[in-house]
């Protein structure tokens, strides 16, 4: 193969055929992203991958960052390819062209960011962070801050963070106990004096960037002295890491996280206000903070969605070159004759489609929520609210796991550092924590998705998928998957309506199961959609329609089934784990 | 928790409440291992096991084997510790006394070995791998050879490997080229010069045993000079590291694999005959290397259960002490009461029960297969051959897949390498390749053990199966899943007869299917079987049988239903995998 990354025609056949995205770029306000210039971005994306974030992939694992009395430093090939990403605009290119940017889709970002993420998913974050930072404030910040604080990041030339956690606050941000004083009005607005410990902060410092916009969940204190109680009272700020002129914020790097992979992303833990109070300006209104900060948390988690995806794609893509060069036995049937590649025996065939089934479909996903994104309209956004636990999840969950089965096809090569799937797992196993874990999902899309928010979005998907069904039933080959499809649907239907029944605390006993059955049926719809664009296909892609179409076989063959054992516990509304006692584990 | 090693309750209950190991012990040759005896050797086990195995587990993760000019050196903590191993007896144990031994039933040493594999997999391996290689000599070898050989490893002076993988061949032993040429006879037998490469040789060499032991597979040329084919011309060599006199024989280091994990673990290269042929002596007849062989391959698959289970246990310890001490959210229904430990959330105890299911249910059934081993019956023997694919597959896959989730329960925490399950995961990984991959493992449970060796051994299992659920109609809160086991067990009998049906090399294209689906069917039966022996247990273990009951019951609500689906493509004998092309993928 020429390089690991994602295969090009998959990403063409995604955005053209399959979502067609030509309906979005159809938009006055996507005008200039015509097919030439999607095609333009995505070749120079592959080359800048290629050239800039492939080749220290390794060398950023070893060489982890450190911190120095001036602060952290990261590997000098990370700041070189990130030159690179800005130099071509594309940190700016999903902004509108008065902020300085392209106005590319989302969708076509996400694609390019694809090949990004499978070459070097820890330097990609770098720019994954700071664009959905520099969107929050653009969305949300005053003229004056976009341009002191957003329009640098969409140049690349400062890079942004989120932070959210602290020691004793990760899933549960209404602990969040970093303070903030009010500290006069000056040209970026009202100025606060802000006091606390943040924890897990990627990008947290660095010496690749001129300055680091830190994104800070704080609470004001009220008259009384104290914070204000539960997540209402969270405010969010913008903390630069210098102030004007270049002097140092009152921002302090406490330590860094040594972890199991990713390790290109410095991961630190940050005191503000050591000195006094490190400055901080407030976005919008008090009190908002989490509901500005979702914006970018929501952007967040279909970017580790879509890194999680390129990570297994990657994987896959080096365990099916093993698998077409390693030799290993002999043809089945066959005790005399020569060596043949693995990629001829049955089970390594099966984990090969599984994978694809598995990347594929991973990335798929994600690029349909992003053209969600893009549409923006009120059914869209709907669906989109409904879809991103999922698009968070299941290829965090997918992903590792085809990352697994390409170390498994590897053999015991593929559990050496020598080959770059050893890697690839442990970079992938971040996916279901950060972001909020995989829990944190269930909890988001039972609680507050299913029950909280009605009917209407799964009213919007289940539109949705009797279209893909109804056309399914239209071709031979996909009519039979089509009732399969309508089936596991009925059964999500249900399930949902047995946990309004349950309602309450309890409806959420059981939520991650219900979200590993939704995101399974979800990915069952996709692919069948998925078979109808290939089923389009020309004769000239007969080979590339064939594999979608096996693809989506195995899906419906040996996944979805799975869908019914999952929701039993959700049915009957198990309680075995509640009701063991604490002492008796 | 005193230390995060297997409990000593959980221990004792599969062993005597469970097993009722004194049924073992009744037999004359296993005397003089009453319960004294083995009380006397957990505890001692336990106490080594956390004294000189524990402490060094991050280090020997740290500092990795290195080669230097005179061989491999690792971590000396490492060599401490088998020294006390050695002092304690416990290479020894499972030996007769004739051979230095205390005639222990192996399911007591396996018991011991597993809180060594819980305290440190890698430092562990060089017994586990010791012991068999004895085993394999006093079995097969000469009186002088098991003198010579033999019982400086029972005594823990001399270590033992195990040579079968070359570069070119992995899973396909027949490729085998390192050739054996006659060379006289001696006291030790007939002796022959050695010359090949030998891959993936775990204690290949090491700095921390007087001299090491290495059985190696090779051929031996016929009259025409050329090296027989098939693995019908494989013979089994003792080749030692260093000769009578201390002189080292003709055996090199080419190279260390540098592992994700289990590096303690010196992984080597190993030259055989660059200087002219290493000196070997055949292990009884020639063209017997293969049989031979898989008696020490057989003890070593159920020692990598052993290790992926402990692996597996281990990390259910630390999530659980996590889960009872890390502060997060409020309780259930609660907005404004204190934080509450994790261990109040729906989902983290159902994560904490699926774990209990998992690793107490591999341990389980590991011990049961080395029971059957002590055992040695026909129908033990019989029904030992058709579980070791699962003794050697479940544990590696759900053992891990119980680390994945220490590391979940942890958060970002686990993430990081200050937490040993970070490490823990790592580690297990190896499991599902070495000695077998999985999907070797389905072929053997498919291609031989069911459509080669016939249905006695079924039927035994059958039997038990019938026995354990009979029993359990007794137990009211037994008595539903007595049903359900029924209807999955039949479910098993059905695929495989459909299996038959089909036949020849095309029974093999699912047989990875079939071996989960029967690893969970057996799962089911032996923790319906672990819940029949809880039921029984008296007042005073009211708490311990209770959990041991709610994990049983997880397992029968979660977890048994998925055989259904995994069954699907095997009775539909699903081609999707081996019908697409090639450059499909």
């Amino acid at each position: 193969m020429t390089d690991p990354l994602i295969p090009r025609r998959d990403l063409d056949f995604l955005l053209h055929d399959w979502l067609r995205i030509e309906h979005l770029t159809a938009q006055p306000r996507f005008a200039e992203a015509g097919r030439e210039t999607v095609d333009a971005v995505l070749d120079l994306g592959e080359q800048l991958a290629v050239k800039y974030f492939l080749p220290h992939y390794k060398a950023a694992d070893i060489a982890e960052p450190r911190l120095e009395a001036d602060g952290v430093h990261v590997l000098p090939a990370i700041g070189t390819a990130m030159r690179h990403y800005a130099e071509a605009g594309l940190f700016s290119a999903g902004f509108a062209e008065e902020l300085g940017g392209m106005s590319l889709p989302y969708v076509v970002c996400s694609a390019v960011f694809a090949d990004f993420a499978a070459a070097n998913v820890a330097a990609a974050a770098y720019p994954m962070l700071t664009v959905a930072n520099a969107r929050l404030i653009a969305t949300f910040g005053s003229p004056a801050q976009i341009a002191r604080f957003a329009r640098p990041q969409i140049a690349g030339e400062w890079f942004g963070t989120m932070c959210l956690s602290e020691p004793q606050a990760g899933s549960a941000l209404s602990e969040i106990r970093t303070s903030a004083v009010a500290d006069g009005v000056d040209a970026w607005g009202a100025r606060y004096r802000l006091t606390g410990n943040k924890m897990w902060i990627s990008g947290g410092d660095q010496d690749i960037s001129a300055n680091i916009v830190h994104l800070v969940l704080a609470k004001v204190a009220g008259a009384d002295g104290k914070l204000p109680a539960g997540t209402g009272g969270l405010s969010l700020f913008i903390v630069p890491k210098l102030l004007e002129g270049g002097a140092r914020n009152d921002v302090t790097v406490a330590g860094l996280n040594h972890k199991m992979g990713y390790r290109g992303t410095a991961n630190c833990l940050l005191n503000f206000g050591e000195g006094g109070g490190a400055l901080g300006w407030l976005v919008g209104e008090p009190g908002q903070g989490l509901r500005q900060m979702f914006v970018m948390m929501n952007e967040a988690r279909i970017g580790v969605g879509i890194g999680a995806a390129a990570v297994g794609y990657r994987g896959y893509r080096h365990a099916l070159a093993y698998a077409r060069e390693r030799l290993q036995g002999r043809a089945t049937g066959s005790r005399d004759g020569p060596p043949v590649a693995i990629i001829a025996h049955a089970d390594v065939r099966r984990m090969l489609l599984q994978q694809k089934a598995y990347v594929e479909g991973a990335l798929a996903l994600c690029l349909y929520c992003a053209a969600l994104s893009d549409a923006a309209q009120g059914e869209a956004e709907l669906l989109l609210g409904l879809l991103t636990p999922v698009a968070k999840t299941w290829p965090s969950i997918y992903g590792l796991k085809a990352n697994d089965i390409a170390i498994q096809i590897h053999g015991g090569y593929g559990y050496t550092r020598d080959f770059d799937v050893e890697q690839l797992y442990r970079d992938n196993r971040l996916n279901p924590i950060h972001e909020g874990t995989t829990g944190i999902q269930g909890i988001d899309l039972v609680g507050r998705k299913l029950l909280r928010e009605g009917d209407a979005a799964m009213a919007v998907l289940g539109l949705r998928i009797a279209a893909t069904s109804a056309a399914a039933r239209g071709e031979t080959i996909l009519s039979p998957l089509a009732s399969l499809l309508d089936n596991a649907w009925g059964q999500i239907v249900a399930a949902a309506a047995r946990l309004r029944d349950i309602g309450g605390a309890a409806a959420l006993d059981n939520a991650t199961a219900f979200l590993d059955a939704f995101g399974h049926v979800v990915m069952a719809w996709l692919w069948l959609d998925q078979g109808l664009a290939a089923a389009r296909l020309g004769a000239e892609d007969r080979d590339f329609a064939a594999g979608k179409l096996a693809a989506c076989r195995y899906f419906y063959e040996s996944e979805l089934p799975l869908v019914t054992p999952w929701l039993m516990p959700v049915i009957a509304a198990s309680t075995v784990h509640i009701a063991i006692a604490d002492d008796q584990f």
